[in-house]
């Protein structure tokens, strides 16, 4: 065990993380098998103190440790980075949400290790305030909101929640990891993500948070369903089959069109938004992409339309991406 | 005379641009006497053939010949680049329009010479296909929408519309220049470009454009009203004086404090978009301000009160493009 928490060599970025530990958290630990074959994920069954959560720390194979005993010299650490998500009943390795990924393909482009714990919505909240972490806006009526992602880092004793200042919080801290915001470009990343969320996300949600919905675990499938009806009614209503949900789709089509658009004005072959490396631009519209291939479905007729947009453009874009698709 | 157009010495931004020789756009020349003690304007009181529309190339003074004779020859080269603009009549010399100002900022940053045309409202499309203007986009009618600015330039023999377009052309045939759109930003700053006409251009429509129709000459108040009444109903009603007034003013207040908070990101203290070095968001920010300054007056209460938001963060920033409020 080593307390210090430091950049992993990139290679890390690469390795197999096919067994698990897992840890509920804040209460005890409960410790699976060690599985090579699968990337399972656990689910808490127990509800204490009226609270369902769970949490997972996914530890390497034996062969990775065979191949490479530095990496699981990094990776044992138990005092590596965690990052707070939301589970899911039936999604591969439980992570779904697109602004918790915004965090998670974060840490694990720069290759730095973490764990994650995994927080209901109903939990959300009193997690924030227990942990200390800021709530990162307040309602019309002044309530403080509590939202994920949150980070903690026991090397530097902080906890912060919001992926952009995470993505900041990164790139000053582990300065020899792979740049999310290159430095100037602070302020048009925040612009861009302001222009991403009215663009691309607002006509995702009608397709996508029904969706969602159906893919939660029971204490957060209410709370989502409780919240997100309180802004257009009955979540079944929002996209039905049809032509409703054709305009649906053919407006995040343009959306992305329009993306795509930007992407192509220096240069049409380029593969990023900055170039050719990824930076956290990049990383929020995969977020979006990721949680449209898991909630519909890798092998759904959708996913596979949004893959065929802009000649081809987002499939190749998510291609890219596949190594970073990995849960701690 | 010289008929090529290269670049000239950063020095050229600084000269006194006093004088003025006048020309009509298209038809023919009209040349006043050359003035030392004033930037008036001449607007063409003819309508040829049935088009009221007016140029001017401001020439130097004789101080400024005498003092850098090297100044005058590349100055007195008819073969500029020439911007399209569209004329006011009150505005000192002429030039009010957010998004003309923007390619202006651009030509005066990069100390390219260039000389305006400009061209009233009603006469923008004919202008535009005259001259082989593209349109900038398509009604819902498929209609094609001319908008200004157009730039020609003759030392490619380039014809160009949209200001974005155009930054990105100055900085690829003039490359010697200082960059608006650094290389790899084109992206982001498209996206800042969306985020900002939807963050901050919006709500100043309902402020700026009933001032703006009473600033224009009588054939372009006419389109401008019928076209921008068809929108929100009579402009006299958008924004009257009392409590809507206001909750325009906060909206706009609070749209340009995320700017500033954007801005702020990387260092609280450092001026522009990107740091230390103005870029095309700047320029951009900027004609919304200077569109301001000058439609509601620069002496006006509500310049004033722009100007202390943020800090004074905004008085400061209009302070550093002075030197670039030039009409060439």
């Amino acid at each position: 065990m080593n307390g210090r928490t430091r950049p992993l060599p990139s290679v890390v970025r690469e390795f197999d993380c096919t067994g698990g530990t897992i840890i509920a958290y804040g209460h005890d630990t409960y410790t699976e098998p060690l599985r090579t074959d699968t990337t399972d994920y656990y689910q808490n069954p127990l509800d204490m103190d009226g609270v369902s959560h769970c949490s997972r720390d996914v530890t390497m194979t034996r062969a990775t440790i065979e191949r490479d005993p530095d990496l699981y010299r990094h990776r044992s650490m138990s005092n590596v980075i965690t990052l707070y998500d939301i589970p899911s009943r039936d999604i591969k390795d439980n992570a779904w949400s697109p602004n918790t990924w915004k965090t998670r393909f974060s840490l694990n482009y720069k290759g730095l290790p973490y764990k994650t714990v995994w927080v209901e919505y109903p939990d959300i909240a009193r997690v924030c305030q227990e942990i200390g972490a800021e709530p990162t806006s307040t309602s019309e009526y002044d309530t403080p909101k509590y939202t994920l992602p949150v980070i903690y880092d026991p090397s530097t004793k902080t906890v912060l929640a919001e992926s952009a200042k995470i993505a900041r919080y990164l790139d000053e801290t582990y300065p020899d990891t792979p740049v999310l915001i290159p430095r100037g470009s602070s302020a048009l990343h925040a612009a861009f993500q302001y222009a991403f969320a009215q663009m691309v996300s607002q006509p995702a949600l009608p397709l996508m948070l029904p969706a969602t919905n159906n893919i939660l675990n029971p204490s957060s499938e209410a709370f989502y369903r409780r919240t997100r009806e309180s802004w257009f009614g009955k979540l079944e209503d929002w996209s039905p089959p049809g032509p409703i949900r054709e305009k649906h789709w053919e407006e995040l089509r343009a959306a992305l069109a329009r993306v795509a658009g930007w992407m192509a004005l220096d240069d049409e072959d380029k593969p990023f938004f900055m170039g050719d490396t990824i930076c956290y631009a990049d990383i929020t519209i995969a977020s979006i992409l990721v949680w449209m291939k898991r909630v519909l479905g890798p092998k759904s007729q959708e996913w596979a339309r949004v893959k065929t947009w802009d000649g081809g453009k987002w499939g190749s874009f998510m291609q890219a991406f596949d190594k970073y698709e990995m849960v701690l």
